[in-house]
């Protein structure tokens, strides 16, 4: 793995992990200052408290894990776009699973999540 | 405008008239060869075959333009990341409305979309 492949991997598990202990604060962090949710359903979601709201409004309809896997990665330095599958569960069940781009940006040596939008791979 | 603006302006315009004019085959030529679409209900669609094949169907129910406006645009002389709203129109009425992002690739000295993920803006 590159060093990104490793960053971004580390970055993810991060995001697993805050999402499983149901911090929406802290999913709020993983994202840039201006950062922004894309959602199926909404407008656009932007800046850490509505995204907060968003993971918050997330947990609070059952949805206990979010399961992030990489399926391309590209970037340098300072920008890097993701493209991956995901995979919602709750009460011991899969929800929802889709697909997903992120575009990650390098603030101050960290990865952030910047642009973040995804959809449902089930069917209507 | 700078010139990767007035390129991926140009090549937008090209998507929408090539989308109103019903040419299914001519919306695949305007991705990359491996290019891939991830719609909302579905798998990804990749290559031009089943890229031509699933703008064809969506033109056979009766979607008639694809309106794109870039929000937000960067990238460098091979890729750029584009953040956009798009608006389908049929039988003279807005069918839908969303948010994209389009990860573009510059083939040849052509800019072509590689990845393509959008969702619907409306109410469930």
């Amino acid at each position: 793995m590159s060093t990104l492949d490793e960053a971004i991997a580390a970055a993810n598990r991060n995001f697993m992990d805050t999402f499983a202990r149901g911090d929406a604060q802290g999913m709020a962090a993983l994202y840039t200052a201006d950062g922004a949710l894309l959602p199926t359903n909404s407008g656009t979601v932007q800046g850490q408290d509505a995204i907060a709201e968003f993971w918050g409004g997330a947990m609070g309809m059952g949805i206990e894990t979010a399961t992030l896997e990489t399926v391309e990665l590209e970037g340098d330095g300072s920008t890097a776009i993701e493209v991956g599958r995901y995979a919602l569960g709750g009460g011991g069940e899969t929800v929802d699973e889709g697909k997903y781009i992120v575009i990650w940006k390098n603030e101050d040596g960290a990865w952030k999540l910047h642009r973040d939008i995804w959809n449902t791979s089930r069917s209507a």
